[in-house]
């Protein structure tokens, strides 16, 4: 017979018990606070049409989508015709061939939902997603092509309470999970504002924040460099004056409309969040393109390792999609970084307290005593099994070792003379016998 | 601006709140079952090698994998030099631009897992997964291309206890479902010691199985001509008359090993499990090739709908990926089936017990007090949002009716003054004027 290499795919990889446990972990925490804030969980397939991805991710991301075969034979009668068709264009084949692929993230996902339910939702509307995305980056050591976001966002309003909530939401779920984080925070219209006043052109506002978003990979000397090629030496050093300010009060003395109204924004998050963990960071942009307010990143403060997740305000999230004024605020974290800082920490809970049974098949006399062991336990909520085959007790205990069961229950021919259990702490190695009839109080 | 229209690609479907709430619901109560009876999480990627996948579900399944387009512009330079290189054959194409796929179930997945990490698992090895597989059939009303499986799977045990845990677990998840089900059940090795009693020949014992599989579909006369046509009318009509037989103990009568092995394991199944719900029926065979022993269906006893979930025993699942002797028992519930089933019949407890509380934005003097109910309502772990614009209090109260909120806090000018707070239930129209400190604990 035919032997498969059994493996992954490269780029993406499986999650054992252990790992995923500890994932779930995570999740659940982060699940938790979505919804005492009131975000409700909603389900997106996991892929889209290929025009509801495609030029939302710049030319990059576009290359990183995960293209689907539009299925069965089709492919291969296609691509017969456009074969025999020619000249073959370059990405002519693909867009005949495939019209959907894998999400890249929740975000663009989310627009094309509330536009296509609109009337069905009810503004503000508070949605939140844990779930996987898929990027074709190079695979490479410990970055996947497979990777968890969960994400909140509310959809439908303009109002600072939303920008104040993503602030304490975060600080709760950070601090349930026992992570000291910072969060940087910063307002696009502050740095929009400070564009302006030095003569900075509209169009070339984008260009410079994507130089800018660069400082921490090429450094100031380089930005420099980049920044007088696009607008000149003397705005270059005005600009990065300004932003080497610390302090907001400092800011307020430029006199700018928009900026001024960034600098309220940021003053009412960082008066009602009462957040210790705010940091505001002048240089903090976050490249994409549809923020228009609060830009916000979290960072550990306990070891280096960059964001571990991120949002912002955006004024049309769903203007592509044909429906206008959608304003709201997103954030999203990223399960898979934080899990890296939580494993290098070492700060997830130790699983020793959870009470794992198993009951040793020691003698066909007594599998009506083991199975109703195993109803009784059940119902008063343990987790517990029954060892499926009669083998050497030393191997069954071995087993229940190797398997994370904290007890074990014993009933042998003895026991069952004696209307008896031996249960068994494995961890503290310590056995007493119990009559059968306790013996589901005494577990 | 160019505008896309917001769909769905074809054969797949958005959840909103409400309808994700009710799935959630019901994988809730599986997941719980699923951790009581020992199994653990684990995470397989979304897809797999193609090689992984192929062959595994006949040709009809092979049609139906949905396949990923190798990255990037590989495709277009490959396709081109594919298509320099003529003459074309059916099929190259798309081996050469695709290596993997969605996956197609569970179980071919957990077969990879497996023996992947043979070396990192403790055998008996007991794992659930409950996630999206995905089929390349034609969408049609009511039949999606993505949908939801719950699996549990024992990995590497001959033991009948794994039976017979599936059936109480089966029966535990319903009843907790409140839906009352049928499990139709069945022996291969009664099948196949009944071919063999008849004399029909190995070979032919599948494509027999592969007729009566389609028995109710298409009723007795044409299973009876396909069959003659395949292993004569004699065969034929004492295969018939065996499988009109209703009662265990009456196959008894035929002196065949396999067969005796089979009624064995099915009374000791029926013995074991004390279900109320298990049904015997000669003529389930699920068609798959790789069951070898039980083999079970999960049918609503309530309304017609056809199998909501189905299992059975294999003794070599991951033979083909070189690890042999691999005995296994796995279930598998139909998420979309279950909840069709529950919403059909009207089954899911109702949410107005669950409190949602929304404070009112009525005057920007009691801001401060808004953002600490908002801190001490969540630490008493209830759900509470705060309306994020300053609007009209009717317009704030409507909301609150259509977002599904239970109660709202109403603090003005007047309750400001007077440090108290209105609590209005939203679901019996009454309000209470409570003392500002004591809110918390009122609510």
């Amino acid at each position: 017979m035919l032997k498969i290499k059994p493996q992954n795919p490269k780029g993406v990889r499986d999650y054992l018990p252990a790992e995923n446990a500890k994932r779930e972990y995570i999740m659940g925490i982060i699940r938790k606070h979505f919804e005492l804030y009131g975000f409700q969980s909603i389900y997106n397939p996991v892929f889209e049409r290929l025009e509801t991805l495609q030029g939302k991710y710049g030319d990059e991301g576009d290359k990183l989508l995960f293209k689907i075969l539009n299925s069965g034979e089709y492919l291969d009668e296609k691509g017969l015709e456009i074969i025999e068709n020619k000249p073959i264009q370059y990405g002519k084949l693909t867009q005949e061939i495939s019209s959907k692929g894998l999400r890249y993230d929740h975000t663009v996902p989310l627009a094309r939902f509330v536009a296509q339910h609109q009337n069905d939702l009810t503004f503000p509307f508070k949605r939140y997603v844990i779930g996987p995305v898929w990027r074709a980056d190079r695979p490479q050591k410990g970055r996947y092509q497979e990777f968890f976001q969960c994400d909140a966002d509310i959809v439908g309003s303009k109002g600072l309470v939303g920008d104040v909530e993503m602030i304490t939401l975060i600080d709760n779920v950070f601090s349930e999970l026992n992570l000291k984080i910072e969060i940087k925070i910063n307002n696009r219209k502050i740095y929009n504002g400070i564009c302006e006043s030095i003569g900075i052109e509209e169009g070339e506002i984008t260009p410079v924040s994507t130089i800018l978003d660069k400082w921490d990979k090429i450094g100031e000397e380089k930005v420099v460099e980049e920044l007088s090629k696009l607008i000149g030496e003397e705005k270059t050093s005005k600009l990065i004056a300004i932003l080497s300010i610390k302090n907001v009060s400092e800011l307020s003395a430029i006199e700018n409309v928009e900026l001024n109204e960034g600098i309220r924004e940021l003053e009412y998050i960082f008066k009602y969040s009462r957040s210790q963990n705010l940091k505001f960071d002048l240089r903090l942009l976050r490249g994409l393109d549809y923020y228009t307010g609060t830009v916000l990143e979290m960072v550990s403060t306990e070891m280096e390792y960059g964001s571990i997740g991120g949002g912002g305000r955006y004024d049309d999230l769903t203007e592509l999609f044909g429906l206008r004024d959608m304003s709201g605020i997103g954030i999203s974290f990223g399960l898979d970084r934080v899990y890296d800082v939580m494993t290098e920490l070492n700060r997830f809970p130790s699983e020793e307290n959870k009470k794992k049974i198993l009951i040793l098949n020691l003698t066909e006399r007594a599998i009506d005593q083991y199975y109703s062991l195993l109803t009784e336990i059940r119902k008063a909520g343990k987790v517990v099994d029954l060892y499926p085959n009669q083998t050497k007790m030393d191997k069954q205990l071995t087993y229940a070792d190797k398997a994370g069961y904290t007890h074990a229950i014993l009933m042998g021919e003895d026991e069952l003379a004696n209307k008896q259990v031996q249960i068994k702490n494995l961890k503290e190695r310590k056995q007493e016998s119990v009559e059968f009839e306790k013996a589901v109080f005494k577990i």
